[in-house]
């Protein structure tokens, strides 16, 4: 992945896409220098503050606070003067530049030439890294050396924290800017090297970051270290003859720890079931530990746990110590090693399109960057690339980014699982705030409190319950993780199938109803019988009370009685799914295809997208008109429930009236456009979402990067091309191959072996690449229960596409853009 | 009216009680002396501040200001020291206090007797009063003199700007606190006289205070005037000795004006028609002029109607001395002049029951102080009594006060509609943001432009729209002032048909619906086909398209063509009505009565209402629980469209399923209760309408007086028990006296012709005392058409009641309290 000077106007989309991460610390691509910048930005998972919010008309049980990702202190900057001139792109001569993110090894390099105002020309080169092998550790080698003659530089390397971060523009998807978050607390600095503590003032964490360096310099260079309370600056100064270089190995470490006294320490629990253990996976594997995941402890701090700012400071400089000790070769071969292993199971091969290769494998490596499943630890909606949505999790985790990660990086959905159980607390007490039953996730957070500020698209959104648990069923259907199912899973299911039998209605004719709710779709809100919802609820329902069979004795323990497991297979058995007869189709939600029509002959294709920013809601949610996938989503999520023609049916008339207005839209629809035939169309959805981020298509691309997105490429693939289904708790594939492609190829663990499927023109190949012949796998292909096993592939013809009929229309101006 | 020292502890509350106003101008019951005081305010109508409102998720076209209420400069304060001791009530021994309002002649008077901490005594009268004669003036009469023995005082009386007013409580329906909201512009001191001019910074408004003093006093009494930015305050200090007295008479000239540079000028009408000239009604009236309305014109001043401070001040200056050349006894003459006048009117006589005939004078005495009808002026929520609901003007006003003051005060009704009209600009504007067709008026506003900061309760809330058309029709219909309807009042038809036009929808079943709107239940929201909406918009396009043929020539001035009238026809005669066959009963809206219905065994009537501050919307909306009269409003409204069993069942449906949680929902109960025949339960629903703020049943009387609870006591009585319709554009009654009663006794004017209705056990009569014998009203008694005709009245039975049934239940704990 390459950019050069020319992207420079490009600059904030750059830092996203150049942002480095290892799942617990992200680095944005930010220039070395600093300047010019779109968004500074160094981020640990779950570093946040707390802020309070106001409405101009509060309501019951509006959050009265919000977090709101904050920078941890940035360790990347090393500016450069030449002569008294800054090295700074927008002046000077720019003979050369240049960035390439090297995917396969995870290492940002860059390579500048530039002639200062002055005429003194230097080449500055750069490596960087975040240490997936490490998790506190970053690096980055720097170096700069004369082009023609002699001159006089100036290296600074800063350590600082409470960067400004600018305002971002006037949109509501934008974040919130806190000044100074970071309080200090300590510092030391000890020759070239230093350390910073800061703690945040509401939400109770602590931060560490130390800096050690190598110097490599001739002898005339003067060494000088400043230490502040928000700023360690080492400083390098001396002339470079031609011939000469400065080179400068900087290791960070960084630590975070709850402080032990946030805000709003949680409240007992609402009920006698919190205090139960949580049963450990059978590998016994202690999470968390000293110096654990920032999430999820933040609010309830073991006193074991709580290290004073000089503990965390000695915890932060050891780490960047010990990578200062292995040394910046060993690093990147970690780090080669680390990635290459990463993507034996994550790579895509399409061959046949070279562009969209490229960018697959971009998408993917920012899910790997996930990296280390270490602690109880999620994915924010933008990962660690910047902080659009104020760094929340959004249902974007469970409903996008883990339906891939359980397939190519299991641990990590199974550390994001984690962390929504370690928040159980908090979305049991918002149930009961809400005066629902069981529990009820936030829509919108860091700290594990609500954070959404437009309950219509935010409380009122509880499919994301239903996502939670659908996350659980995949990742230990995939996986055999049967410990997991046993303790938190369990536990996840039982409370959130609660909420939706506690929620939902029973209609005179015995139907069982989920009025009032918000499905995926954002142009509707507050509707009856969402078929989503419906569905995923029924998929939770059931899927607690298979589990609380499976366990009756931790099923007991959450209170648990056969009672309520009838309940909840009763309330699955008979939930409502609203259907046109006339028609031919299903309702989104109940009356939807009464509703007026859009008028898109009144809709300016090049200026009234996205329409949120140009209609109020209170036409958008009158009509018939669809943000996203959402009743699309649900023939992806539950297959079972719809016949081939009603899918057929079904994707049309939506596909008429979906703008596609926001980045979880195209993949749902690739994958239903492959299964009705339309692949084509489907080739064209699958490329919007894998270059949402690249072309920025969204224009939020400065944000950070959209990881759902950026996951949906995978899902179009895999679910879209592939025809791989998970509902049933089995695989089954029904491929096609787009005209656009020679061959698709990729990979699935299943409970921990590799599945390589191999997708031609003529034929679909399933390997287990790694194992002997005496494993084996079952699935189903086309249909057909299909037994692959180790050492001899198993090849079966492509199945036969469906005649499509003519392609659906799109809203005008809407159709993704044609691949040639 | 009477409060005494008991009452001390309700003071916010009595000062709402003891609020004087001639509608511009509005002095709250405070305290002569200003401590202790619940909230000090004097206000003038339209007199606010704007304001920025934040969002914590901002949406297109959510208002981005708001407008909140600000005091003018306050004339009231007499304050009172007692050698070294302040007069205050919770200090020393109140020997005697009371306050008594006197609702005939529109005058506070107060008499108290108290001896100070140091053993003085001091009794001190004043009388107060707000000038219906005079727009600009009120005027206090004040006296202190020593109980026993001789003491030292000292007298303040402030005019005092920016006065400090208290934060309110953590509920969403209390206002906004500005602080220090007006600047000062000019100020003169002359002798113990003084005017003060401020401006306010967003709004561009311009408030001069002048006041004007007559001093009888000892001549050992010193006398010093004191002048700066925000206060003007004359001392007058002495000894006094029994049989000595000093008595200040104060009289105050309010004058408001637009600056002519407020932040926010209007922008150019979106289309050709609004540079239209409105037809004068025939009168000829010029309304407005120098020193006009504050309201209306704010926003677009004409070049002549600016004011400089110097001139503004001049003319509050010439408004106080002309009172003070007139004297405080011409004053208080031409008070109770033209309260009798308006009494004549509006009295309504109930015989049996005098505690509420005399909270029904309380209640009808603040819709009188509506006052003199100059000017484009409308009444807010709580009128000129407190800045609850920051002072918006709300749909109260269309829905409930002018209803009533059509007719025993039409000229205000006009004086409304006409302030409607002068912001018919801002609503086209709104409209276009919104993307609708016409106009869209403001849900909450004080200048003009929408302040909803909730938009599914504000905004949503589109019926307010035919809420203004409603009043046009009715005014109209009552005075046949042909002259408002070809002008100001076709505009606000047609600019309002037009909404409801674009807005609508066909069906494929040829009917005309209205989804995704919220009705005046604010439990339910953002519902389709509300039964009270659908119903008012065609009641609003038929009006229209009467109107438009009725007036060709101006109806073509604004566009309207022949089609458009007939597509307004079309879409009213297509309205869709939901009905529940299988429940016999018509629903709030679509689907209403198949929700699940409202938990009241786990409700506590105690503690759990109002249910929106104890249970979260997502709760609210999804369930048949209504928080006021929405379909039995509907049955008021437009009671051709229901039959008698319908009347009844729906009545009996939703009092089971009515909280009453808003002070706007017993008027109609009351009403459809007695039209269904349950004279006990109706009886009990206006009480609690007139007791609203005299027994503060909603806690809330201290912000401010519920100006629509109070009209609603006339609802109840005149439409409940007088069975008055006026749908039809006729008059008709079917009187039904409830058994508490002998004698129910009202007035309406009709055509200027004052009709008098007595109910009696026996028979209900009809007179037009006014009249002579060649005047005649046409009307309806009990379904036969009647002529009444002056000199001679004209006496029916009083009608038989249905046989009503068993009386419907309410939900626990909240049925109205009986009536012994």
């Amino acid at each position: 992945m390459r950019r050069t000077e020319a992207d420079l106007d490009r600059v904030a989309e750059t830092e996203s896409i150049f942002a480095l991460s290892n799942g617990w610390l992200g680095w944005r691509g930010n220039l070395d220098e600093g300047e010019p910048y779109g968004m500074p930005g160094s981020y640990l998972n779950g570093l946040h503050e707390r802020h309070g919010i106001d409405y101009p008309e509060d309501g019951y049980a509006f959050p009265q606070h919000s977090d709101t990702v904050v920078s941890a202190p940035n360790a990347a900057l090393i500016r450069l003067w030449v002569g008294d001139e800054p090295l700074d792109l927008r002046t000077g001569t720019v003979r050369h530049h240049e960035r390439v993110l090297d995917l396969r090894a995870g290492l940002l390099e860059r390579h500048t030439e530039w002639i200062s105002p002055g005429g003194h020309g230097v080449r500055v080169r750069s490596t960087r890294l975040v240490s997936l092998a490490r998790r506190p550790v970053a690096a980055v080698r720097w170096e700069v050396e004369p082009l023609d003659g002699p001159v006089q530089v100036r290296v600074c390397a800063d350590l600082l924290a409470n960067q400004r971060v600018p305002e971002r523009a006037d949109d509501p998807r934008a974040a919130t800017v806190l000044e100074d978050p970071l309080v200090a607390e300590y510092r030391r600095a000890d020759g070239a090297d230093g350390v910073l503590v800061h703690r945040t003032e509401h939400s109770g964490q602590r931060v560490a970051v130390a800096v050690t360096h190598l110097v490599d310099a001739p002898d005339t260079t003067a060494t000088d270290t400043d230490c502040a309370a928000d700023r360690i600056r080492l400083t390098l100064s001396g002339p470079l003859h031609p011939g000469q270089r400065l080179r400068l190995v900087r290791f960070a470490g960084y630590e975070c720890a709850p402080t032990g006294t946030p805000d709003q320490p949680a409240t007992d629990a609402p009920d006698g079931t919190s205090g139960q253990p949580v049963a450990e996976a059978p590998d016994g594997s202690a999470e968390g530990g000293p110096g654990g995941s920032v999430q999820g402890r933040a609010d309830r701090p073991a006193a074991d746990v709580v290290p004073t700012p000089v503990e965390l400071a000695g915890q932060a400089v050891t780490a960047a110590a010990e990578a200062r000790s292995a040394g910046w070769d060993a690093l990147v071969t970690e780090q080669r090693a680390a990635f290459a292993a990463a993507w034996t199971t994550a790579d895509v091969v399409l061959d046949g399109d070279p562009e969209l290769q490229q960018a697959t494998r971009f998408a993917l490596f920012h899910l790997l960057q996930a990296g280390r499943a270490d602690g109880d630890r999620t994915i924010p909606a933008k990962g660690l690339t910047g902080n659009g949505y104020d760094g929340h999790v959004l249902w974007d985790t469970e409903g996008y980014v883990l339906p891939v990660l359980t397939y190519v990086a299991p641990a990590m959905a199974r550390a994001a699982l984690r962390w929504r159980h370690a928040h159980l607390t908090e979305a049991r007490e918002r149930a009961a705030e809400l005066r629902l039953s069981g529990a009820s996730f936030p829509w919108r957070t860091i700290g594990g409190r609500e954070c959404s500020g437009y309950w219509p698209a935010g409380t009122a959104g509880l499919h994301l319950n239903a996502d939670i648990a659908d996350a659980v069923l995949r990742y230990v259907a995939a996986t055999g993780d049967d410990g997991f199912l046993a303790g938190a899973g369990l536990e996840l299911l039982v409370e959130t199938a609660r909420l939706w039998h506690g929620f939902g209605h029973w209609s005179d004719d015995g139907s069982f109803h989920l009025p009032g709710v918000t499905g995926p779709d954002e142009y509707s809100a507050l509707v009856d019988d969402n078929v989503f919802t419906n569905l995923m609820a029924r998929r939770n329902l059931r899927g607690a009370a298979d589990a609380a069979d499976a366990y009756p004795e931790q099923a007991a323990r959450l209170g648990v009685a056969a009672a309520e497991v009838a309940g909840w297979r009763a309330a699955a058995d008979a939930v409502h799914l609203p259907y046109d007869r006339k028609r031919g189709v299903h309702q989104q939600s109940a009356g939807f295809t009464g509703l007026p029509e859009w008028d898109f002959d009144g809709t300016d294709p090049e200026a009234d997208y996205p329409l949120l920013l140009h209609f109020p809601y209170l036409e958008l949610y009158r009509r018939q008109v669809v943000k996203q996938a959402d009743l699309v989503l649900a023939m992806l999520r539950s297959p079972g429930d719809f016949t081939a023609e009603e899918k057929a049916r079904n994707f049309a008339y939506y596909e008429a009236r979906t703008v596609r207005d926001s980045s979880l839209s195209s993949p749902a629809q690739a994958v239903l456009a492959a299964e009705v035939g339309h692949l084509d169309l489907a080739y064209d959805h699958f490329a919007e979402s894998v270059l949402q981020d690249l072309e920025d298509l969204g224009d939020k691309t400065g944000d950070g990067l959209h990881l759902a997105a950026l996951a949906g490429a995978w899902i179009a693939l895999v679910q879209g091309f592939g025809g791989m289904r998970d509902d049933r708790g089995e695989l089954s594939f029904a491929p096609r191959l787009p005209g656009r492609l020679n061959r698709l190829a990729f990979s699935l663990l299943w409970h921990g072996q590799r599945l390589q499927v191999t997708v031609t023109p003529d034929e679909v190949r399933y390997e287990l690449p790694d194992a002997g012949p005496e494993t084996g796998v079952d699935l189903w292909h086309d249909g057909t229960r299909i037994r692959v096993t180790g050492g001899a592939p198993c090849v079966r013809p492509l199945p036969a596409l469906p005649d499509p009929g003519p392609e659906p229309t799109a809203p005008p101006g809407r159709r993704p853009a044609r691949r040639a």
